[in-house]
């Protein structure tokens, strides 16, 4: 039978946006099936009383080269982080949730990864949220309507909650079974879970 | 020429004991030079606000399984924290550079982490101490005469400044040249900037 991956990520997070340029290509080779989770990373810190590796000065200014590595090591562009930061993600996050319904949870991920790291721009921002659905190939209106809904809302919770609840303090956040991962950084331990 | 790897460790850090397990290779697969700094992680985060991952208990939880997949991964013995934990390293690190003098350092090093880490033993206790110094081959009583005199406690301090000056927050901590690289999960990107 073949695993599941499941990939818990915020919009609002540089190190997911590193992993989710890799987790398809896993699944892909692995012959591992895909669950996408989009959870909220500031939920996830305020249960576990943990705090941004950012909030440190010191840490900050190795973190920003570290992402660079990790672009250069995938061949992919260089992050560039937005001047709103921390980026505030809800809306976002829960139009990741519309477009699951959809079956455009990872065209819209990218739209919007791009949007706050290639482009450096506010995805707190309607215009920019419009923009990355229309890139995605959704009706933008629509879609921000539907992220309103109390059932959106409340999916987004239950991910978040169930992350929590499985041990998570961090992310991105992986789990192959019942094995947890956490950290860009620890893919090739996913992986290697995956071939087990 | 051939690069210098420099690497910052601390006999308390469980994370530097795990890359202790690989530097040499790395040296010899990329003919680099090692310089073995050893240093107090205490005065690192005191100096920078950091503190421990190990405080908060969620993350403590995770990590006590991650360096179980690390040291699986790397093909050593499963990794034991001491009971006495954190642990007190301040003699230990001193007494690395006693061992360095004597060309000892390595040895003792292999000595301490395995009482450490392997065996759960105290490395503040002068009885482990004794037998560590003993099994690398050393004089005990005259190396803990030795870590006690100002030498010895100045450049122990001057190796933690160093790493401070230099934007160090944790351990540990690698230099190629003025490049900076903090984990033991990011010796890949060490071995690449060794062989660039």
């Amino acid at each position: 039978m073949a695993r599941t991956l499941e990939f818990f990520f915020d919009i609002a997070s540089p190190y997911s946006y590193l992993a989710s340029t890799q987790v398809e290509r896993i699944c892909e080779r692995t012959g591992a099936r895909l669950e996408w989770k989009p959870v909220l990373l500031g939920g996830i810190f305020k249960a576990t009383g943990n705090i941004s590796p950012l909030t440190n000065p010191v840490k900050a200014m190795y973190l920003m080269k570290d992402v660079l590595d990790w672009c250069k090591h995938y061949g992919i562009p260089p992050l560039v982080l937005p001047e709103a930061f921390p980026i505030r993600s809800l809306t976002a996050d829960r139009l990741l949730l519309v477009a699951q319904e959809q079956g455009r949870l990872p065209a819209l991920m990218r739209s919007l990864y791009a949007a706050a790291f290639h482009k450096g721009l506010d995805v707190n921002e309607p215009r920019v949220l419009g923009e990355a659905l229309k890139a995605a190939e959704m009706d933008a209106a629509a879609s921000m309507a539907k992220a309103e809904t109390q059932a959106i809302k409340d999916a987004l919770r239950a991910n978040t909650d169930d992350a929590i609840a499985r041990g998570a303090f961090g992310l991105p956040l992986f789990f192959v079974g019942e094995e947890m991962f956490v950290g860009n950084d620890r893919l090739h331990f996913v992986e290697a879970a995956l071939r087990a």
